[in-house]
């Protein structure tokens, strides 16, 4: 049998979990998928089993697996993951495999941070969208695009900051934030500038847990400490949350922006736009039809244009996007096809 | 100082929470917001504490809270709570009133089934979406638009259920699929049908922990046993996800359908209908323009809406649907133009 444990984001057997581990022959402990794991932590936990039982293992050796899975058929095994042991990919690409081959598995689930941060921050869980992980490579396009996809929906984003074990790298949030300054400069959304609001976590579950509530530019010098850092881009924030920061950083709820806010859609600003179009060259055709001597019915064509006009406005404040677009879009094809049928002369 | 202290989804203590606990004089063991809390695990937990310092307490009384918080300002108090203590409301508004009158706060974080739930399944946390609760209430919208907005991005969601400890309510899967169909009906945006894939996590943490994969019509009636359930509603699944499935549940990996690729966008079926209709009224436009005797210059009337009809669907592939939109509109506005101003008749 093979036991994924977790140790969660305090680094800390549960009663349950260590009832089982001193049920294993073999205890493997890895350490590479957590920064907070140290060789202080691992003698702690090695010293509540017995010490001779554990071994310390790399990524390649989880990877590739093999030399888990012979023993799982035979003995009970253990992999003690830090946080939640089914958040790694590698982890749950070892379960996969042992059900395939048939051995039996349980895992000990351990608070991750990715559930933590919500609630060390005093937000809600169910306002975070899709979280997000950012690396040193750059063009961090997924992010950017993560965040406004959320934000677009007023909903928070987490960001998790690439950890490597091999060469002990974290990606600062620094740096991070200059990806996003990248990326904000590449793509145009506009979804943030120098005042928008960052929060980070800092070091969740140790004793020097740290929580800082920063924007953009204030991030990029910041001084947070060593990591592990998290990075949440807060959508909008409801009443309770806005209280429970202002509670948490000792500051008025009403200094924290909201990031939402700014991330005008594509519709709403085409709507915008081509109705002041529409409406100034409507009036110069209304002008054009007086001085012509077209025996054409112009009126007609007039009124419908006004009227989808305001159909398109109706329909945004209403969020049917869709329909205040095809909206404009006729309303402005209603008044073109006077122009291109030589009808009429008028500025667009 | 207030101690919030979650158990996790396993109801167990974890060593560090264990010795925090030690240090308080007063413990408040709340065992309404999780129903796999029960008089077994509560005295349980209690025996490893001093039992006499161990207070169940209801909802009520957490809500009130002026009692926990003013215990607090001259002793450590701890309140205990299964899963993660920050995961419900009240007790994240315990926290903020705790920090607005300045009572030192520590959180001990507990796993949490928002976290465990894809571990379970086999799916990766950063492929889900926002999650939602699902109440008895009538008209669950919220739930059907959540997994409507997942969905179109390709992501999963995990609906939670209503548990009502006052009266021992639980909202069982099979209702949960009925309000979804309700509101499937009701709203037409055609997300789910018979066959559509749902998972089901039962009893996750405990001994008699289940996962199942069933179509939502095979939920209606599905035995899962006693509560809790957690639903999700799996969007695009990655091929590793695929494998874990197909691991988990003995079957071919192929054979779980992607919920995502019914997802019509609004705006890819507004497209489609309109160019179709606009091309055949075209062509009706051009029998008629051939008959007539006016002398006006359809040609380019003609010409441009044609045009850009081809570039609606051209902006539709390159998922520029608001462009895509917006230029059929204007196609169908143009040649509407000639029938409002009267210049030809002719079908639409």
């Amino acid at each position: 049998m093979l036991y994924f444990v977790g140790l969660g984001i305090e680094q800390s057997l549960s009663l349950r979990s260590l009832s089982e581990l001193r049920h294993c022959e073999v205890v493997y402990f890895e350490r590479y998928t957590s920064p907070s794991v140290n060789e202080e932590s691992i003698s702690q936990i090695s010293a509540q089993l017995d010490p001779a039982k554990v071994e310390v293992v790399k990524r390649e050796f989880v990877e590739d697996g093999r030399q888990i899975l012979e023993i799982s058929k035979r003995a009970n095994v253990a992999l003690i993951c830090s946080g939640d042991p089914m958040v790694a990919t590698t982890h749950q690409e070892l379960w996969t495999r042992a059900k395939k081959e048939g051995i039996l598995t349980s895992i000990v689930h351990g608070s991750s941070i990715l559930c933590a941060v919500s609630g060390e921050l005093g937000l809600h869980s169910y306002n975070f969208g899709r979280i997000v992980t950012m690396t040193r490579e750059p063009m961090q396009y997924t992010a950017y695009n993560t965040i406004y996809d959320n934000l677009f929906r007023g909903l928070h984003t987490t960001i998790l900051l690439e950890w490597n074990q091999s060469d002990n790298f974290f990606l600062n949030p620094a740096s991070a934030i200059k990806s996003l300054e990248y990326a904000e400069k590449d793509l145009r959304q506009e979804i943030m500038d120098a005042s928008t609001l960052f929060l980070v976590a800092s070091r969740i579950g140790s004793d020097t847990a740290q929580t800082s509530a920063l924007t953009f530019e204030e991030l990029k010098t910041a001084d947070l400490g060593p990591p592990p850092h998290v990075l949440v881009v807060p959508g909008k924030l409801h009443f309770t949350e806005l209280e429970a920061l202002g509670a948490l950083f000792g500051r008025n709820p009403e200094s924290f922006p909201d990031n939402s806010k700014r991330i005008l859609r594509l519709s709403r600003r085409m709507v915008q736009r081509y109705t002041k179009k529409t409406l100034v060259a409507l009036a110069g055709a209304r002008k054009a039809a007086e001085a012509s001597n077209k025996k054409i019915n112009f009126a007609d064509v007039f009124e419908n244009v006004e009227c989808y006009t305001r159909d398109a406005e109706r329909f945004l404040n209403e969020g049917r996007d869709e329909l205040a677009v095809l909206s404009i879009g006729y309303a402005e094809g209603l008044l073109d096809s006077l122009r291109f049928g030589g009808q009429l002369e008028f500025e667009w």
